[in-house]
């Protein structure tokens, strides 16, 4: 699945979902040639599938109730959009608002506070069909930056501004609070993000920066900062949420949102919100039969670290028809695999066929080291409708 | 070059530098092998070679001496830190400020003012030894945002903060505004950046903006806003600066500034503050005899535009030997080249062995249409060094 299948010491284990089961059939890779084709093939009816994660870091078992928990209601939200009839990209939108509401989640309500005390969102979406993409940095007073971003890559896709002006697509913070408000999207007083847990944390972190300072002082601080490899604010959790989701026409879109990390500088923007890190769409065109979907969480800069901590949700499908076709009658295969090297990390997955979402957290294996090791699991699920 | 030449409607027109006037040699790709040889190997003396822009877009015949000028003192000044024994990293970002500092520039002094008459640059930097990466976006008040920029790599190659906090690589706004101040660079009245042209620029935008809404005033605006397909604000200028460099040890840095686009919504950050987009430096390793750097400018988002409008200056190098190889003499092979899709492009180069920079607009054939069309000029440089 991939070709991740090449990376050292990959421990793979293929999920068997109840999609499996379905009778399987050869595939064609026929997707662009369909693409192609008239009106007609459209396939009539609506669905979907949905890949959500609510974080790749450390996820204690005493709280794996509430991550299953707000996976399965954000596969439930976008699945009941795709069921409206609503593209992918606003199916993954719908998802990612769920995920950011949840308290536990390092997104929208509950971040991490910045080192000001100040929660800062970064969150990005992105469109396969249109290929169109929207940012927001270092947003505060937002509740939900996935809606600023996704009404960013609206605006967009209706083309120039008066005066033949360019529309944005990645807005960083005032600027994007007021672009936000102007486009009816209602501010949210910063109290009301934090939580009791994200201010707790904050003053945790608050003490042990101090006390790491004042045991610096009268030593060589550059020495010291080089040797201080661990991560010692909080939990290391760099738990980013994301989504990916692939309708029945066969669109894909992606996104992604995070507070970012906890004591971070104010205006620092991470991953989250940069283009082709965060994530990415891009449905099956000519060149390519697949259409392929990303959402990742970690931190991409941290080249010349010896550990590198994140997670990626990924989603890949194709054209698929019976081994005895029947004009009326095709399918789109999805392969969809989720990884980390963080010590676990919490999915949650759903086609339009399913009454309920399946939720997951996979962990590294006992004796494995974070950073050091890689999870990969995943699954294939087939959408069938019915050509008009 | 660069395989850019299988590009349709490609003018390749490779250039006789002075430089290819050098006795010609066999060219061995042995970069990565004499990069793990001992340190015995580095080439001892200083020295490395700069190419800048001035800006993708247009340039009358009137101002075309200015754009020269300021690309001569820009290759100058890296030249100069090269002599001094300065690393590329050090030498690009030296270029970076004389092109910033220039009023003539869409780069810190003189940049385009957004929506509410505010100056907001973005800018970022790559060291290719090390991969690190520094940017800013949508940043008032500082006169040479590169040096924020620049700040942010090297900062971040300190390792970490203090309670083991990952030093930020990208901010935007107040707080980048803020972090420049407190890490000792004097902030900058925005009066003080804004020029006579610039304001004036601002004006007659704004005017043509007012106007053109008032024409919107009772039709389909969303019809209106599709239709317009022109640039109608100001000069169609998207003139990033940049610049790229390899110094005598073989490591390569690049570099890029911009004021984004005139009358842009405030937070509004464009490529140039991009990781991945803005620009690129990659040393040479064991799964690559070749070290790139790149730097571009344009607005790689408007993918379903008809028009594209960009350039981008390319330089790559790898070591060589003479063909009666002696042990105490070896160089680098530099290529680079600048292409365009604007109607010109100011651009200048110079090696250390150079007295001066060459500098040159380059320009789009006559009855040619700026984004259908694409210049692609070059040449070739050798750096002699002798081993220790």
């Amino acid at each position: 699945m991939i070709g991740l299948t090449n990376y050292a010491g990959v421990m793979e284990s293929l999920m068997n979902s109840a999609e499996e089961k379905q009778p399987s059939s050869p595939l064609t890779n026929s997707w662009a040639k369909k693409q192609e084709s008239s009106k007609s093939q459209k396939p009539n009816g609506v669905g979907g599938f949905v890949l959500v994660h609510a974080g790749a870091g450390y996820h204690s078992e005493s709280k794996a109730k509430e991550y299953k928990h707000v996976c399965k209601r954000a596969c439930q939200r976008a699945v009941d959009q795709l069921k409206a009839g609503a593209l992918a990209v606003e199916a993954v939108a719908a998802a990612l608002v769920e995920l950011e509401d949840s308290p536990f989640t390092n997104a929208g309500m509950g971040s991490n506070l910045n080192l000001s005390g100040e929660i800062e969102c970064d969150a990005s979406i992105m469109d396969g069909k249109s290929l169109h993409f929207g940012a927001v940095g270092a947003l505060s007073g937002i509740r939900n930056p996935v809606m600023v971003a996704n009404r960013l890559l609206s605006e967009a896709q209706k083309g120039k501004l008066s005066a033949g002006r360019i529309p944005p697509c990645f807005l960083v913070g005032r600027g994007a609070h007021d672009w936000a408000v102007s486009h009816g999207i209602p501010p949210c007083p910063s109290d009301k993000m934090a939580t009791k847990f994200s201010l707790s944390a904050y003053k945790r972190n608050k003490r042990k920066m101090e006390l790491a300072e004042k045991m610096d002082t009268g030593h060589n601080q550059t020495k010291k900062r080089r040797q201080s490899s661990e991560n010692e604010n909080g939990s290391g959790c760099l738990d980013t949420v994301g989504a990916v989701v692939v309708d029945l026409e066969g669109n894909v879109a992606a996104a992604v949102s995070s507070g970012g990390l906890a004591m971070k500088h104010p205006g620092r923007v991470g991953q989250a919100a940069h283009y082709g890190c965060g994530c990415w769409a891009e449905n099956a065109c000519n060149m390519n039969s697949y259409s392929t979907a990303v959402s990742t969480s970690g931190s991409p800069f941290l080249a010349s670290e010896d550990r590198v901590l994140g997670g990626v949700i990924v989603l890949r499908c194709c054209r698929c028809v019976e081994a005895q076709p029947s004009q009326n009658f095709q399918g789109i295969l999805v392969e969809f695999l989720w990884s980390h090297t963080t010590e676990s990390m919490c999915v949650g997955y759903m086609s339009a066929q399913d009454s309920k979402a399946k939720t997951h957290i996979s962990r590294l294996p006992p004796g494995t080291v974070p950073g050091q090791s890689l999870a990969i699991e995943g699954g294939v699920c087939r959408l069938m409708g019915v050509v008009e």
